[in-house]
């Protein structure tokens, strides 16, 4: 007795401490995926809790769970950003309010008021520099380039466009399509490695789809030429392999530029500090980030909170957003900011280039009820419009991170969220929440003197 | 009569075209700010709607829904993540259930398909190579370099560890602090440029306002301390400015490295595709990556697919941690792969190495209430655990992208989702939705196919 019981007790802690494996758990229903990380991964004492977590960020609304829970896998509830506004842009000589979804406190706050300053001077400009987006067939083979391009020019590329032109005829009604195939020649990198790199317009959609689906096209298209052409010998033909037909999310010639530009002398509103002084310290902050790329980093950082949280609001991807403009920031050899500064003849400017491969169409846009709202209120944009807007985001944020860095330093924004973390880790009220703000108004808020403070007005009352 | 309504017709029309600027948005409750983005921003006709939307978002529960809109500013409602489970991560020889919120979809399931995948193979090892942070207090002067060496060196380097004392405590307490100061000769780069730079240990929490304070101090310190020597000139005095104290987003020795391996002929189950090959064209695959930053950008895109949706349910700070991985991608001047692969003596293995710096404690992680059930179902981590779950999440989904284009392409992965949003546009039936899943089993999904194909089927039911 007592020994069947010492072998269920251990067999319990081996339970407890050892989660199983599990077959066929995307299969489950969302309670029985629920029931099966409870009892694996949780206490007894605290599934109750756990469970009731999971279950008030569930919409009560059953045809919009349903739909959300389609837009990924195994889904079990909903992660919320806040979706906030920030009014008052002005572009190109129309007013916006922009929607933005981000976890982050400050980034809102900080996009409005870097709105409200550059309202009264003028606004922000923009231009689109090009849209073009790229994607390469990846293949190794023994063939000579010079052989290899010249069947290129003279048979395949035409294969090309005539293989995908059932793929691409929609986007051709629509204006866009492939705008050009090269064959180039990356062997001097590694051995046999040759690319077919094509360029894309892809009009009002992202394109990943369309740009990919005409790739793999080209893969066995490639693959078919080369095989039925007499100019190869059979070592040849045996030594082709595709290796792999995808988009790049590198899009350098897919770029917008977004600027700021007013009189020196109408830089006031500074905490205090002179105009002259304020240009020349902002100035010097965009230089330090244009050299210093432990600086650079942050700096783009901080583009990337503005762009971000309007590409989530409006449905785009925001890894192959961030991925490209990191990787554009970095291509001269030195990671460097994206932003930029002069100071000349008494005139201000401060702009932005930075690619960006967005869609309004497609993706998520069409099917995701707030995207669809965040792209009304944006006045339903084409993808060129929405380019200018996101790099506005991220130029605003960027003015306004550095704005606050060379007159109050950062922190001072961010400690009210700060205090507000570890007031709600100590249970406070809302009066003790107003207390601590009054409080910290003019100080450092300290996790330390927060704790003996609050002990001290606890006692008191 | 009809002039008077001619002219409020134009202003309505005014109004209607031109949305005007709007002062103190921030104070208006949000159901005013709600009323005044619809008049503003929206035709009478489609108010209704937008305000539904908006309405459906907002949680039931008002506690929660506060809780939520204090995290950041000007909040209307809330944009959901799917937020999904990806079961059977082997890691360091325990079992886990990784959480993700990501709204691209086949991100949760490739990451599902690599942990099984792995699994049967050994699983995940880790390691944490480094966890140091950074940060700077960047400043001008004209002081030469050595003079302001000694200085540094035999006054103020002890008056800087002596004045964040207080800032420090608590976190040398639990084992962390400022780790090292140094002086940094930057004016080869911009003139007089120096920066004060700190390594940190900010142990269980990411550390961005620790971090900040100590830097803001700095720079008083500094100020203060060059102000009151006698070493140096008035003149050497007045050109000292601080332009700006922070941490840096780049933290090449915050770093974890990540690992699968197995024997080449174990290397099953991959579309018909013998093992030995498979093994090839991945490696190719990967030193493709490696050389050609087309690809690279693309590839790591991949990775942080896998990344970011764990930072998120874990309540960190994406932008972060994409700006710090893609400027290390880059840092040997061009920019390259995470990942790397080799076979070597019939042994293949996969590996990243990716600076992340990440936090188990402070920001959101105590707060919100998802985010404290992601890190209970992660067994609550330490930050050096998340770090290596993280980089686990990025190979994996890695892992999963290339052996996806290098056997059947990556779009069969993405067509379920395409084919979704456009049969989601049509307003299909869930029994028209299931006809089109069988009906391009083994086809490319195309736009154009699907309109003729339920015109079709709708004519003959």
């Amino acid at each position: 007795m007592l020994y069947s019981y010492l072998i269920s007790l251990f067999l319990v802690l081996i339970k407890k401490s050892m989660p199983q494996i599990i077959e066929g758990f995307s299969k489950l229903s969302k309670e029985a995926k629920i029931d099966w990380l409870l009892s694996e991964f949780f206490p007894a004492s605290e599934r109750n809790t756990s469970s009731q977590i999971l279950e008030k960020y569930l919409s009560s609304k059953e045809d919009l769970q349903k739909l959300h829970d389609e837009f990924s896998e195994n889904t079990i509830t909903n992660f919320f950003l806040p979706y906030g506004i920030a009014p008052n842009f002005l572009i190109n000589g129309k007013l916006y309010a922009l929607p933005m979804a981000v976890e982050e406190s400050s980034v809102v706050a900080a996009a409005s008021k870097a709105a409200k300053f550059w309202l009264k001077r003028g606004g922000f400009k923009t231009e689109i520099i090009n849209t073009k987006k790229l994607g390469h067939t990846h293949f190794v083979c023994t063939i000579d380039f010079l052989k290899l391009k010249e069947f290129f020019e003279s048979k395949l590329k035409t294969q090309l466009f005539n293989d995908t032109a059932d793929i691409t005829a929609n986007m051709r009604k629509r204006g866009g399509g492939i705008l050009s195939i090269t064959l180039r020649d990356k062997s001097h990198k590694l051995e046999n490695y040759y690319q077919l790199e094509a360029e894309f317009d892809t009009q009002d959609s992202m394109g990943a789809n369309f740009i990919n689906s005409c790739l793999e096209q080209f893969g066995k298209t490639l693959t078919r030429e080369i095989q039925n052409s007499e100019l190869f010998s059979q070592q040849e033909k045996d030594s082709l392999q595709v290796i792999m037909n995808i988009l790049s999310n590198y899009t350098p010639d897919c770029i917008v530029k977004a600027e700021v530009s007013c009189k020196v002398e109408d830089l006031q509103e500074n905490d205090g500090i002179e105009p002259d002084e304020f240009a020349r310290k902002f100035h010097q902050a965009v230089r330090i980030a244009e050299i210093e790329p432990y600086r650079a980093t942050t700096h783009n950082k901080g583009i990337m909170n503005g762009v971000d949280a309007v590409v989530i609001a409006t449905g785009n991807d925001f890894r192959a957003v961030e991925a490209c403009a990191h990787a554009y920031a970095g291509r001269d050899g030195v990671y460097s900011s994206l932003s930029h500064c002069t100071i000349s003849e008494g005139v201000f400017r401060f702009w932005i280039e930075i690619p960006l491969s967005v869609g309004v169409v497609g993706g998520l846009t069409g099917i995701h009820p707030l995207v669809k709202f965040s792209l009304a209120l944006l006045q339903n944009p084409s993808a060129k419009d929405l380019m200018a807007i996101l790099a506005v985001s991220g130029l605003a944020q960027n003015f306004a991170a550095i704005r606050s860095l060379v007159t109050t330093g950062i922190q001072r924004g961010h400690m009210k969220m700060h205090l507000f973390n570890i007031l709600q880790n100590l249970n406070a009220t809302e009066d003790e929440k107003q207390y601590f703000v009054e409080y910290f108004k003019d100080k450092t808020v300290r996790h330390h003197e927060v704790i003996l403070e609050l002990e001290r007005i606890r006692k008191n009352s």
